[in-house]
C-alpha cells in the first residue's frame, strides 16, 4: 500500500462548495504513478520505451465531501495482476482518518501499435515487480 | 432515452493521443443533465430552488478510444429511481455505432443544509416527472 | 468575424460559484478551432498532416462573471497572421450582449519535429485561406 | 519570492505530447496560494471571513513546453499592490532552470455580496502583510 498526500485545489471545487467528482478520477491516476514510482517503475520512462497503460475500467463511491483547505491521503493498492491486466483499489480519507471515497481501476499495457503487451514474456523484470508488489498489497 | 452530441475538445486528449478517460465521467454529467432538461427539468432551477445532487458513485467501462476530430453521441436512461435516490446508465457511441464507452451514476437529492430530500413529499411535481421518465427509459 | 456558442458546464464552476477563470482559456481554443473550421480548416486533419499550433501567448481580461444555467457567445477573430505567426482576439458575451471577457492568443506553426512552418511556401492553400479570412475579420 | 514545485500530471497532457497551455493558468493559481501561505494568509480561512478574490486579467507567455515526467518551479512574487488591487507575476522554470513560461495576474478583493473590500480599511491585518510582502518580493 503507497500513501500518497493530496490538497485540493481551487479550480478543482464546483459551485455545490466541494471537489468535483470526477477529480477524484483523476486523482486515483496520481495516487496510481505515485505507487509504481514508490515501486522503481517511472511512468514516464515506462512509456518512453513503448508501453502505454490504458484505463479499461474505473469506479469510484462518494462517503464524505471533500473541501478546498483540506487535506486528503489516497492509499492505493495493487488490487490484481495477471501478467497482462492488472487492478488497483484507492481510498480516499481526511487527515483525520475518516474515509471519503473509495474506488478501483482496471488496466492493461499496450505498444504503441495498440496490441497487447504480456509482460510476462516481454518485460520479465517488470512482472517480477508488480508480481511482488501484488504481495505486498495483499499480505 | 435522450441523447447528447459531442465533439471532444483538443484539451480533453492526453499524450496517448486520446480522450483523457476522466473526461467521460464529465461528459456523463453534461449528459445528465441534458436528460434532465429533456425532461421539463432545468438543473440550474433545482439548484436555485434549493435541491443539490451529488454523485454518489460512479462508474465507466472503457471499449473504444475515441479521438479528438470524432463526434460521439451519448445515450442517457434514469436506470432507476425509489424516490431518494435515482441513477442513469450511459452509452458512448462513435457517430458511425460503435460502442466506446458504458457507465453508470448514482445520485440523491439533499437540501443546503445537506439532509436528504424525498421527492415524493417535498417536490411531488419533479417525482412525477422522475417516475415517468423512469417508465419511459424501460420499456 | 465567427460566433461560437457555449453553455457553461457544472465542472466548469467554482467554489464562488461561478466559471473559473482557467476556462476561458478552453473556451478560446474551442472558439478558434470552431473559427478555422468555419474557413475551412479542419484542427484534426492539420496535426493529422503533421502541422501542430502551439500557443506562444495567450491573455484574458474579466468584466463580467459567467454562471452555470447561462448561455455565452464567444465572438473570434483573426487579429494578426504573417505566415509564420498569427493571432485571435476573443470576446465572450452574456446572450443579452453584455461583455464578460476579452481575450488575445499568439501562435505560430510547427512540424512534428519542432520547426517553424511557414505556410506561405510549405502550405500555399492555407496561406491563402489565411490571409483572406484576416481580410474578412478586420474590414 | 516564493518557490512551489510542481511535477505536471499525465491528465494534464494533450495529444502534442506537451502540458496543455490551459494548465499553466491553473498552476499560477496554485502557485500564488502557495504564495498567500508562505505570507501567512490561508486561502480558505480568507474566502471562510467572507472574502474572495477573482481574477481580472491572466497572461501567459509560452517558451519552452513541459513534458510529463519533468519537474518545474514556479517563482512567485507580488508584483503590485495598491489596497483594493494587487498583481502577480510568475516564472515557469524546468528543475535545470531553463524558463519555460512567465505570466502574471491581477486580482481584487470582494465581499459575499460583490462589493470591493479595502483591505487598508477593513482588514489592517491583511493590508500590512500584502505591503510587507510587495516590498520582500521587489527589492
Amino acid at each position: 500500500m503507497d500513501i500518497y498526500e493530496r490538497t485540493p485545489h481551487y479550480y478543482e471545487t464546483d459551485k455545490m462548495g466541494i471537489v468535483h467528482h470526477s477529480n477524484y478520477i483523476r486523482w486515483f491516476e496520481e495516487a496510481r504513478i505515485h505507487h509504481l514510482e514508490s515501486v522503481g517503475i517511472r511512468f514516464a520512462e515506462l512509456e518512453a520505451s513503448g508501453i502505454v497503460c490504458p484505463v479499461l475500467h474505473v469506479e469510484a463511491d462518494y462517503q464524505q465531501m471533500v473541501r478546498f483547505g483540506e487535506t486528503v491521503q489516497i492509499c492505493t493498492s495493487l488490487d490484481f495482476y495477471n501478467g497482462v491486466r492488472y487492478g488497483y483499489r484507492y481510498e480516499v480519507r481526511h487527515a483525520a482518518g475518516e474515509l471519503c471515497c473509495t474506488g478501483k481501476s482496471l488496466h492493461c499495457f499496450l505498444d504503441t501499435a495498440g496490441n497487447i503487451v504480456r509482460l510476462r514474456r516481454e518485460r520479465p523484470e517488470l512482472h517480477a515487480l508488480m508480481l511482488e508488489q501484488l504481495q505486498v498489497d495483499n499480505k
